[in-house]
């Protein structure tokens, strides 16, 4: 079961270094909006309203690869692809930054669904029904 | 002589601090990036572009005041309106963040204009008369 | 009552933006760190700690001025030298940056010393009298 | 070859999320800086001086891959430990993030010594034998 959000993001002056060109940790702000962003179109709520109505603590990082293949400066309006695959207490989100259709970067994130417990850590415990619903 | 442009920016999780509110340096980068896309539209050209076509080093920021009256938090869609006044070599910017109508925060900051030197520095010089006609 | 304290902090390569200067909302980070360890200094807590011991919600900002004479570029180890005078539930903090002694910024920042109501929201309170203790 | 450089960083206020804990591109300026500081110590200038001395344009990442495995909060001073292995035009730099000896978060970047070309482009490089000599 896949899933895929295109969304356009405008790099900015100040997410760009003293070399012009985009400082690269500002791609993983880019690609963790992007993950908020497609789970904000299939479940019809914004991150704050997510978090509450299905009562869990978030879907942290546990796992991250990029390849960076040519830069971006600021100006440039990039597109982001994010496609989105579901395991069963984690899932794998897939992004690519296009410009003008040619890939400049791209990342694999996993990420794993927690719950809080009564003693205030978290736990991974399997993505609910009615979220995975969302997603078909 | 003013020129004024309004938009929307989406207050993202990473924006937002241990508080669930929004982390204020943010708020720098949202009226900074306020200002740039204003002079975006008046000129019809992207910074990476304006910065080229008037063979300008920049408007750096020398005086900012900043008021916080009512937090945002992730997933808010604020607008930002912007106002632009100009001076000789200078320009004042006023900025306005609202949520559904109410102000959260503004800002008014001072800005100048500046031209690179034969000697590698940069100096005050008067805003180019295309650049002001543009905004009339 | 005032109370001083001075740090030293390296402007870093992603601090900066394509002028090669710093971007001057990474002032404002380093702005809020100083108040942050100001109090960790008089109180002998870092903040995760102090805003247990305390139990009080943080002290929002509400109105900052700065100014910016100097571009500090990265390589920079800049002075930050913070001075803080209160009120009764709020405090002011004033920030100045210098590099080999010149004056870089200086910024003045108003803060509001918070607790959480039983409603959730937030309530401007006396700074508690143990915290002015601190810093005599 | 390698050469290992340790330090310790801060987790601010700032970094943080709405969860409490770091925001996960935060690493990344982390590891970003982290190699900056390895490079500095070992030829003996920062950042702004290497990159004139040596006449280069950089050391673009071209590939990251990350594992988090504990989170770490505000206040907390955290071990970055960094080691870096030369290739021919490229190095690869491994860094750890320990709090209390507690490994929280890896990475494995991989860099390639770029030298700006006539036409403006950028090219790898081989890495210079002197800066080669201050690693041994």
């Amino acid at each position: 079961m896949t899933f895929k959000s295109t969304r356009t993001v405008r790099i900015e002056w100040g997410d760009c270094d003293p070399a012009g060109i985009i400082f690269y940790p500002t791609y993983f702000k880019i690609f963790d909006n992007a993950t908020a962003m497609l789970f904000e179109r299939a479940l019809g709520m914004n991150k704050n309203q997510y978090l509450k109505a299905y009562d869990f603590a978030g879907f942290p990082l546990v796992d991250t690869r990029a390849k960076f293949t040519r830069p971006t400066r600021y100006g440039d309006d990039v597109t982001v692809e994010s496609t989105v695959s579901f395991g069963k207490s984690s899932f794998t989100v897939e992004h690519k930054i296009l410009l003008n259709g040619t890939l400049c970067a791209e990342c694999t994130e996993k990420r794993v669904w927690v719950a809080r417990q009564p003693d205030g850590s978290i736990k991974a415990t399997p993505v609910p029904e009615p979220v995975l619903a969302k997603f078909r």
